[in-house]
């Protein structure tokens, strides 16, 4: 979702409005042009096939066969399909995309009921039940996405069709939850951020209130389904007093997205220090060197702290967007860089391995090792994760930029055009880089007032080294929060140069991790790396070896994979067979035979385009 | 269960009457006193406080209160209990327990259908429709384990009342079940193994052709519950195809002790040669260093090769019971000693640890690594365990020698009285030892035909040195399958002395588990020894390194934790402050700080015995 803050919000940094930043070219351009040429429209495909848009038919008395409904949250893809639609549209118009979202939206309108009232699952099966089963049912998560949906029409589009049904379902809500209403919450946290962000866009206090109504509703330890505890819903502990998150990953997250929206408008403090104590409880504890999150796959939860296999990893597509929502709101409220440097992190990894280079192949989990027995599908049972992505590379230039009332934040780097403002005066920038393939950075003063103001470059947590010059000088920068700062009176043609020194790095992981315990995986730049089976043919990728001494080689891969930097490093292919069969030995003082052979390594996100084979991020020390 | 063979079965050792091997001292006896003393009694009250027996009287009409029914499988805690009261008043008379038995044993007459059937949550919930949920119910898995405490009531009492019962029902599972009547197998295999013993109890073939109809029914692909599929239920793959063990454990071990049973009755070679390979995937690939296995708690399932969590492990008491159970079915089958050698290693690691020093606390799943979350309750939800401990404590006896025609074999070292027969001819043995504290075992002949026999002695396959002398002089010996070998005309009076050098070993894991890379652990004898919190006061476990280099000091605890050897040795406490909140980094030159410490390790089955707190098996390894 798209963030549009309140002119009376909380926030240290203020989005820009949707489409003032355009990607020119570049890793995330090309995937922002794929998922519009090729997901979109396989989407479509996918929502017909699965039976959603049928789901909506047969709501509606038209449709024929049988409803679809392994799961009752079968609309909310739809949504997120025209969530990212509705941005598409907004960029470039799409005569065959909008014809596509019409006919989705025209169902979707003949569906709604006089009341507002909008769910196929409870329409077709059991309309005199709704609202009887919040903890299991998604209804209001689906009408969150709904909302999502409406509000990304009206900005992208200024059109209001579906604007007006979110409104009208929303109207729905207000009316029937609240203090003197009825109470509870939904099973799956969503509601609250569509509602908070329905409230920047109409003003109508009574979302706001309804957002804050849910929060508050949360954590009274009785959210139960037959197989899972309050602790799934995070439903265990009020959300002023969770310093640590629990339970299912997506849920967590979409939930803080929701409080921290919350805390935006309101500046209720124990909101932000709560979602601060949970954000390190992440970062410090349960996260994967991908920015993947959510490691267990029993309860689709976090895990225990330091519980990070990487085989087992579940690590779901949609946790990572989770991720980077929470971190967006997270970094307006604070203005601290480091989240930027984890929205970053899961973008540039954990998220972007969840689509193929072709746009129309989804991962729904995003482990760290594989034995050769993943793929990406076309679309899965529980299709969360494919609209998901679409919608996020749809808004990935969102996270581009943002300003306040000094100036304007670089948070990503990517060649793009940035349209910002600055108390009313307008600011234009020109990005130019081959970020993350190289460190190099200009941005050029595309248009400016005369008056002095403040471009901030976020340095990224990764980053040990670099250099600034401005016009070609060395620059006098200050570092505040993570970011170097230059304040002037800029003129136009002003050309600001960073380059960030980006070589290759050898990362170790925190020694209670069991499960890569002296391993080392490599970094470069924003990105992490994998070995994959194609680059290593005949050799068994759980017999090679990291030597810590051997130095890294950086291979442009012009044509392959859609163009990477790939790594070459000297390595070693143990022969483990003397262990075939068996687990443990007494202590033995002799070592394993072993050979020197190439390692190559390509871009994690890269991972499972090629043939199907192992593949592992993290390798076992070399001890020679 | 115990196993008679019968005469024309296919084994090639078999195993003694119950009664007689009786224990004399050692840990294993301690063990089965407190199981008679202190565990049958508590086992009765829970029965009566969970409800079980309630259930019964429910089923009959005169129970008050509600059916205890969150598992629909109660019934069978109860008859685990009876098969372990049943061993116990063979073994002596008890006027108390048997008085609680007989109460146990009129409800279940009580309640049995004039039919045979005999169930009391069908009886009590949907009397009309037994057997139409086979997959999920468990009323062939209940009968099961009523056929097993009926066939230990006769055997070690000579009282039929409960074995009337299991025959009556076994002969409607005969009438219902087969070729021309109902298809379908009970989705918990259980009643295979008990319907090949009822048939080695009566000679009545029909028991052996209705286990063979289970086993067949097996591998067609439909078994499937709202959470699981047929991989849960080994109903993926026929059962003399699959090569490898899968799904949910127990079921899995619970299936292969029957199949093992039939191959022993028919000497079917596909049976026997499907379940070697499945041994050769469990012990090269799926067991912890304890014996358990059963590694998710997802599915309570093996898990995949290699996929050995040390925290996480589920390892469930259960799977460590029906390893026992088909190992020793797999022994009988084929007088090879590994088979015993991983009895051993189950029983007195990750059995033993299942019930407390106290017998009346219950571990439902043992883990090699508690961050002192763990205790032992007194009972379970899911109450399988507790009752199944005490039926096998009771049977202990039963696994420590096994005859053929050409003399008798002993399996596991405890200071017992060993009854035998070789060609009709009566053998006595006097077995002597501390085991496993002590690795010296004198076996006196206290009674022996003129005729040559051969005395087979096992060499556990942790021992890599001993010392074999007959009447004080070193005797020449055969090593036949993992055995000594002594063949001779043997006096009475005549004493072998075994010693087993019992050095304590620093055991490394096979480098494909990443759970414990670079980790080592200790064993003495049969014995896995692990750290405890309590010996370690103010010192993280997780900090604790395990220096390669240091010499273990041996120390006997004669009367702490019910008298144990534990061990003593040098090892590191790091200092990981640095570490504080962080994931991962760039890789660091510098070591972290560290500081001598002494590390006690006590036997893993004795852990939580005392303060809850951290545990941990494995150490990381130091290096300097």
């Amino acid at each position: 979702m798209h963030v549009q803050l309140t002119s009376h919000s909380h926030a240290r940094f203020t989005p820009l409005p949707l489409g003032h930043v355009s990607l020119r070219g570049g890793l995330l351009q090309q995937r922002q042009h794929i998922n519009r040429t090729a997901s979109l429209k396989h989407g479509y495909r996918m929502l017909e096939k699965a039976g959603n848009f049928n789901n909506l038919r047969l709501a509606i008395g038209q449709g024929e066969g049988t409803y679809s409904s392994k799961y009752p949250f079968l609309d909310s893809d739809i949504y997120k399909w025209l969530e990212a639609v509705m941005i598409e549209l907004g960029r470039a118009p799409d005569a065959e995309l909008e014809a596509l979202a019409d006919q989705a939206i025209d169902l979707v309108r003949a569906a709604q009921l006089p009341d507002g009232y909008l769910n196929s699952y409870y329409q077709f099966h059991k309309p005199a039940e709704r609202w009887t089963n919040l903890v299991a049912d998604h209804e209001m998560y689906c009408a969150g996405h709904l909302i999502e949906a409406g509000l990304a029409q009206r900005r992208a589009t200024g059109r209001t069709e579906l604007f007006d049904i979110a409104c009208k379902f929303a109207d729905h809500l207000v009316a029937t939850f609240g203090p003197d209403k009825r109470s509870g919450a939904c099973g799956h946290p969503e509601i609250e951020l569509a509602l908070v962000e329905l409230y920047r866009e109409t003003d109508d206090r009574r979302y706001l209130d309804l957002a804050q109504f849910f929060v508050d509703q949360r954590g009274q330890n009785v959210m139960r389904s037959q197989y899972f505890g309050p602790d799934y819903f995070q439903d265990r502990v009020p959300v002023r007093s969770a310093r640590e998150v629990e339970g299912h990953a997506v849920r967590q997250l979409y939930l803080n997205s929701g409080v921290t929206d919350l805390y935006l408008e309101t500046h209720e403090a124990a909101l932000l220090s709560a979602q601060q104590s949970q954000w390190h409880d992440v970062t410090g504890f349960k996260m994967y060197l991908t920015g993947g999150v959510g490691a267990r796959g029993d309860g689709e939860a976090f895990g225990d702290r330091y519980e990070l296999p990487s085989k087992e990893a579940y690590c779901e597509t949609c946790a990572a967007i989770a991720d980077m929502m929470w971190n967006w709101r997270l970094l307006l409220a604070t203005g601290e860089a480091h989240f930027a440097d984890l929205i970053e992190r899961t973008l540039y990894n954990s998220f972007l391995s969840g689509v193929a280079l072709d746009g129309t192949h989804f991962f729904y989990e995003n482990p760290l090792h594989s034995e050769g027995d993943r793929s990406r599908g076309e679309w899965h049972v529980c299709a969360c994760c494919p609209p998901n992505v679409m919608r996020q590379i749809a808004l990935l230039d969102h996270y581009l930029a943002t300003t306040d009332q000094t100036g304007v934040q670089i948070q990503l780097y990517a060649a793009a055009n940035i349209q910002a403002a600055v108390n009313g005066h307008p600011i234009g920038l020109r990005v130019d880089t081959e970020y993350p393939w190289a460190g190099k950075i200009t941005v050029e003063i595309a248009d400016t007032p005369t008056e002095a103001w403040t471009l901030s470059l976020r340095i990224p947590a990764w980053c040990s080294e670099f250099d600034l010059r401005v016009n070609g000088e060395a620059a006098v920068i200050d570092r505040v929060d993570g970011y170097a700062v230059l304040r002037r009176a800029w003129r136009v043609g002003d050309v600001v140069e960073l380059n960030l020194s980006m070589p290759v790095r050898v990362i170790e992981p925190n020694p209670l991790i069991d499960a890569v315990r002296r391993c080392l995986a490599l970094e470069r730049g924003p990105l992490v790396y994998c070995f994959e089976a194609g680059d290593h043919p005949g050799m068994n990728l759980n017999d090679l070896r990291f030597d810590p001494q051997a130095t890294c080689e950086i291979m442009p891969w012009v044509d392959r994979l859609g163009g990477i930097v790939a790594l070459r490093m000297r390595g070693w292919l143990i022969d483990a067979s003397e262990w075939d069969g068996q687990l443990y030995r007494t202590q033995s003082s002799h070592s394993v035979e072993s050979r020197e052979v190439d390692l190559v390594a390509i871009p994690y996100f890269a991972w499972a385009n090629r043939d199907v084979g192992q593949m592992r991020v993290w390798l076992p020390q070399w001890y020679g």
